[in-house]
């Protein structure tokens, strides 16, 4: 029987204050409105972003409110004007949109940085009318960027989703909605590193994993992390050589240029840490070397460095969601994992699982720096 | 009569003291020793990084010293080891060299920041053996990056040498040695804008009249300065807007930022100043835009900006001499200035001229901020 068109009553983890944790609650989800797809999430994994929207700190709070952003699911059913979606697609929700229309959109020199569906952090209802499509007895519940997949239903916007190829299993590819491709790009599409040449990596969870300059043939790879833990598990993933901040008396940035002969030709950050955008800046060699941030910021955070750094010829760039386009670019992503051509194990990423009634877990062990994605199976 | 290996006796244009006008006097100029040059200077110009280590604020003081960077002149004489030079050969020296040797100048990546020859404005005396070849009644005078062009003569490294066309005007290509490049290249290697685009250029002096946005086909190009007198010449630049940042209340960036409906596509920053630094990174538009910095800032500046500035997708780079290659390159954009295919017309940079007696003249005309390039002829 088709729930097309109804409201659905499903399960959803909902954050009803700061730093509290979720409770599972039985939620209305209304139907698609104009321009939007109703999904049912199978799979999603918790991220950074998540966990600091949780935990509040220095960010305007907005609860209750259901976060999730890394999932997967298929298509229940959708609303007006939506024509390349229908129900049974397998799709990634994403975080970030591609309206198609923008300037940004339809720039050249562009990437995902959509007028209309860029990432947004504050606003908590849809797009279409300003409302959420959760609620508690008739209570609304805040949507989180778009996304909201702690939930077995949720509703996005098209621009918001990308239809993958249905025979993607839907746990692997889940962390390619956020994660890994956020790694990924930064490194395939911005970094670039050449063969032979030396990158350094700062930040091992699962987007500094995801980093793998490995796959663009990057012979020395400097990994820079303040939880040894996090070491042995690298390893698996080409890491050749680690360095903990902890471990010296002087700017880590200081300890890779004398490691390496006057710097590494790459470096990518991905902690949030400024500090640590810093040092792999300044960690890169002068004349050539390419320093990517990746990690995000705190709000009142203040980059710094002396200038001569940038007139030696090196280069200062960001990256967001590894600069791809996601509806244009993400199918084609899991099409090359499907190919074995990506180069990535997904299954060395999903270090964990849990039943969407230990949710709590899951932010546990990312608080714990345990493990990489740790999986929940929201029909479980 | 040849002057080869005996010492010559010549004018040169001596600093004393910090900040007191240079003094005309007769200085001895020893031969080259092993890997260098003697030059007959006959045109040189002032730049402002002779000012800068003429006044000597916040530089390590280094006096007597024969300043002058930005020159041409012709061969005189031939130390041992250079094959590729000639009594005769018409030259420019160059404040940073190329060695052609040391890992810089052998990699594919980066562009002249050799590693023996990279200008070092501290040092006043030649490589080879620690000392000067300049001295009055045996008194060593020091030398400034290498190059001393306020003398009748100089003793240069080879490596900080190209060899130009015996065609070129060597006036007229004499500001190709410093400004020019800097400007030039800084846009057309660096920010290389597209077809269309708006450039930002900060501070309107040779350097960034240079910039010369327009011979990459674009459209808008937003001049900033403090001094409004420089609009009027500006205009024969190709400028297409003035933004004078002491009209506003607000900083200069938000108001390109609205002038140009969210940023300028490419900036180029060429003062020196930090603040004009920061404004012209903060101007540029999000998702594609590029940030060159040139001008060269003082010893404690401090780059700073919210790292958001560069997730959201723009990039920051510097650019040291246009990022050419002094004696790979240089030559070739002589030679493309001959052929007019530089699309610059050198006539408009020069706007003053005296005899080498006058060279004080030119420090006025820079302090007061008068005209763009003083030629000072040293046979005059």
């Amino acid at each position: 029987m088709s729930t097309a068109g109804q409201v659905i009553r499903c399960k959803a983890a909902v954050a009803w204050e700061a730093g509290k944790p979720l409770s599972i609650e039985e939620v209305e989800v209304a139907p698609p409105q104009k321009h939007e797809v109703r999904i049912k999430i199978l799979f999603t994994a918790l991220c950074h972003t998540d966990v600091y929207y949780w935990e509040c700190k220095g960010y305007t709070p907005l609860f209750p409110r259901i976060l999730g952003h890394e999932a997967s699911g298929i298509v229940e059913s959708v609303g007006e004007g939506v024509n390349d979606l229908k129900p049974g697609d397998h799709v990634l929700p994403i975080f970030t949109g591609e309206c198609k229309e923008c300037r940004h959109c339809l720039s050249e020199e562009s990437n995902n940085m959509c007028e209309l569906l860029r990432i947004n952090c504050d606003r908590g209802v849809m797009l279409a009318d300003g409302k959420t499509r959760f609620s508690i007895n008739g209570k609304p519940i805040y949507h989180f960027v778009g996304t909201s997949t702690f939930s077995q239903y949720t509703v996005v916007h098209v621009g918001q989703v990308a239809k993958i190829s249905p025979t993607a299993p839907l746990d692997k590819v889940c962390p390619i909605s956020c994660g890994i491709c956020t790694g990924f790009g930064a490194t395939v599409n911005v970094a670039k590193p050449k063969k032979g040449q030396t990158v350094a990596v700062f930040g091992l969870g699962a987007v500094g994993l995801a980093v793998s300059a490995r796959v663009c043939g990057a012979s020395r790879i400097i990994a820079v992390d303040v939880n040894p833990r996090r070491f042995e598990e690298a390893k698996r993933f080409g890491i050749t050589e680690f360095v903990n901040p902890k471990d010296y008396d002087k700017p880590v940035q200081e300890v890779i240029v004398e490691m390496t002969g006057g710097g590494v030709d790459r470096s990518v950050e991905c902690t949030g840490s400024v500090q640590a955008m810093i040092s792999a800046f300044e960690c890169v060699h002068d004349g050539w070397g390419v320093c990517v941030l990746v990690g995000v910021p705190k709000k009142d955070d203040a980059f710094k460095t002396h200038p001569m750094n940038l007139l030696s010829e090196r280069t200062l760039k960001g990256a967001f969601y590894g600069n791809y386009k996601p509806r244009t670019d993400i199918p084609m992503v899991v099409d090359k994992y499907l190919n074995k051509e990506l180069g990535l194990d997904m299954d060395k990423f999903i270090t964990h699982s849990v039943p969407f009634a230990d949710i709590n877990k899951a932010f546990d062990y990312m608080l714990q720096g345990i493990g990489l994605r740790c999986m929940i199976h929201l029909d479980a």
